[in-house]
């Protein structure tokens, strides 16, 4: 791709010549002159200075340290992001559907999808348009999946469940298993999880990421929400517009989380909270009340030597005890 | 559904109009009169005197609070869960076995039974009585599945495993997989693992939960187990009868949980622990010791904000110097 | 199989019987007369003295206690993982490809390999001599498997992806699904993941560990690396060899993990760090910067009644007061 062309489609100012091409992106360090790189911040200014790439894009204020050819933007990050498919543009499947793709034949699917092989698609569901779904999807009785969302291979949604538009789901992902519902009376009773999962537009779901149905109401994940791999939401869980949440977090029932909040790996969220917008958890946070302040949080430990790790492990088995000498000397100089 | 035949079903004194029908649950603050509701305490009775629910089950010191038609229960979550199956019956697949399946001649799948679409059954393979078996599943040799047991799609099992009657089984989950059992000599050496998981009656296991096979010996989840959804069960661990484990724990080799115990999500217990009857365990608890008494337990950290957490961070990282600190003072008023 | 036949396949010293026979692995406690058992140290001792097995491994301290037959091993844990093999060998499927599968017809296939029920190959992948691929399994484009792997059923590996030789995977893996990397501008933009992953030789991936491919560079994972079930391997992430990773794990993109590590159940290690080789992390470790030393690191809290942990709870949120409680001691008594 000529650099003028992609200044064209990136919007950004180009310097050097117009006329040369890259054909991917690569690391500041690494890149070569058929590569484009990018820096975010002046961190990485001794490694602009000393890059091959074909071509950089950079913040104004690191344009003075290139001597080769170079795209200004704002945010370098975000240019990166859009250049990534432009210059190795994503291979879809063709239309149509797998020979041995099992479709219900009241399920409606869109001529302009995929669907993959071995698919099973159930009664009523309905496949928009552009919609690719991998080999190996399960899509339940009554499953919506609206355009130009991609379900990688090996999918599984359960009955009724509703995927918005433009979404990316990974393989290994399950939408709308049984929520964990139980009551006791000499011995456990399972209560019937008769809600949906709804899923907004540009919902990003990681590789074997589960989100359970809702008891009698819905679980519900809104528009432009990022989950990562192996997270793990339970039924009735609402969360907001644009919240990103990293790999491994558990949320339990009914919990609400805002919108634009940004949960950190393994953060363990336990159920019947709610949590405000714009809430930041830093990884392994666990968290046992609502949060009803914007701003970063966070509860993880200090990791430490074993010897060390081994001491802090006695006393703070013991940290009543601390509290209460630390008391008997405050006593003793009053 | 008419309330008085849904209080005969539920074996509860109904008070009211005999003749109203309710055709789903809903939650007190929204249900409408064709639904039914339940509380469970005094803490929603504001919710219940203004509810418009066609009929509320109630526990009897409640029952004053109603005005329109209610159900009195000693246990209102309990007739709830079985409400719930009366009201909204799960549709149950027609008995047969898909034309894609791939069944070994050598396997028994019982008449009544229902195999979906691309299963997979190998040699000596048994499925009983009114087994639901979801699309996509894989059974192995010689597993066998009890009656009236329900696998969703894109379940798992080894060969040699047992599951028992009347269980839940959620897609993603595996079962029998190799437990992680290496020796070290110049390089890893693994350990062929030859024990099976045998698994009790009325077991529910969540989407993408993991038990792997045992060594030498069996890997067990007695009668009654629940497992939420992702969670890790290591090879050799037994599990004791109705204990109910939340999402995202994990249980270490070899250790033994006693029955009725409840976990909370995310706990992590290492492994060859011994663990008694009765035990809650606290979410995000980590487990290094066997716990012999019955009683509930917890490790988890408290959130802070992350300019508190960040202090404290920096003080856990020196405990014992904040230890020895006291100390000192101690002498000093000696 | 007879005494004499293992003593010489596993080159160990036998004393006892030559032609008795053995069947099977058992513990020390039950193993019985045809079966095998072993004995890593003296704290078994009691249990040696008693036991009926047929014949057991033992180090040459404690060969005095055995009245029966014997093998005497530097490392009886290694000759027993190695006699775990050879008295329960593995039941290989028979080379060819399953009527169901779908191989696009550019797909290299070693006649020597297996592939299973429903299995899809993609175009240009390559499956190499005597492997092994389940039923169910997924390869996507490009995608090589080297010769003897074992990949179980419903296995995903994404485009592009390298798998080495020797190889085990369990069902539910999923390797090479897009990284989770998105830049902000008035909204999330995805970023594309062109890199992939490339799996060393030897290495055994757990059941739903996933491991996701490389935004511009490849996750690389090198020879005899261990992986058990239910591990989150971020995008970029690099794995030395021989190192072992219990279940649970998280693993934040970019960090670069050296050889030889043993890294316990629930660890969190985030994003952009280098641990170097030899390194053990306990369970449940959080790690937040770089380890620049070899040795053993910890950071889980001790569990507590749930009393003492309410307290230490209320102590935990207030540690920066406990400390400025005890300097103003110590400025007290200046």
């Amino acid at each position: 791709m000529k650099l003028a062309d992609l200044a064209n489609a990136l919007k950004l100012e180009l310097h050097g010549d117009a006329a040369h091409e890259v054909s991917r992106m690569a690391p500041i360090a690494s890149a070569t002159a058929n590569e484009l790189s990018f820096v975010v911040s002046a961190q990485y200014t001794e490694q602009l200075v000393a890059s091959r790439a074909g071509a950089v894009i950079v913040p104004p204020a690191l344009a003075k340290h290139v001597s080769g050819n170079y795209l200004v933007s704002d945010n370098p990050y975000a240019s990166y992001a859009r250049a990534s498919w432009l210059l190795t543009p994503e291979t879809e499947p063709p239309a149509g559907i797998a020979t041995t793709a099992c479709i219900d034949p009241t399920a409606t699917i869109s001529t302009s999808a995929s669907v993959g092989e071995h698919c099973v698609v159930g009664a009523h569901a309905m496949v928009g348009d552009s919609v690719v779904v991998g080999a190996h999807c399960i899509l339940g009785e009554n499953v919506s999946v609206g355009a130009h969302t991609r379900l990688f291979s090996g999918v599984t949604v359960y009955d009724d469940c509703r995927i918005g538009e433009y979404g990316r789901i990974q393989s290994g992902a399950v939408i709308g298993a049984e929520g964990f519902g139980f009551a006791y009376d000499k011995g456990w009773l399972p209560i019937h999880q008769t809600g949906r999962v709804v899923i907004g537009n540009k919902v990003h779901i990681g590789a074997n990421t589960t989100i359970d149905r809702g008891a009698i109401e819905d679980t519900s994940i809104a528009d432009g929400v990022l989950l990562d791999n192996q997270i793990q939401i339970a039924h009735n869980v609402r969360i907001g517009e644009n919240t990103a949440i990293a790999g491994c977090v558990g949320i339990a029932g009914s919990t609400r989380i805002g919108a634009n909040c940004q949960i950190g790996g393994a953060c363990n969220i336990v159920g019947h909270l709610e949590i405000v917008d714009n809430v930041v958890l830093n990884a392994t946070s666990y968290v046992t009340q609502s949060i009803k302040k914007p701003g970063r949080y966070g509860s993880g430990m200090p990791l430490q030597t074993n010897g060390e790790w081994k001491r802090s492990f006695v006393i703070l088995s013991k940290l009543n005890e601390l509290l209460k000498r630390v008391r008997r000397l405050e006593k003793h100089n009053e």
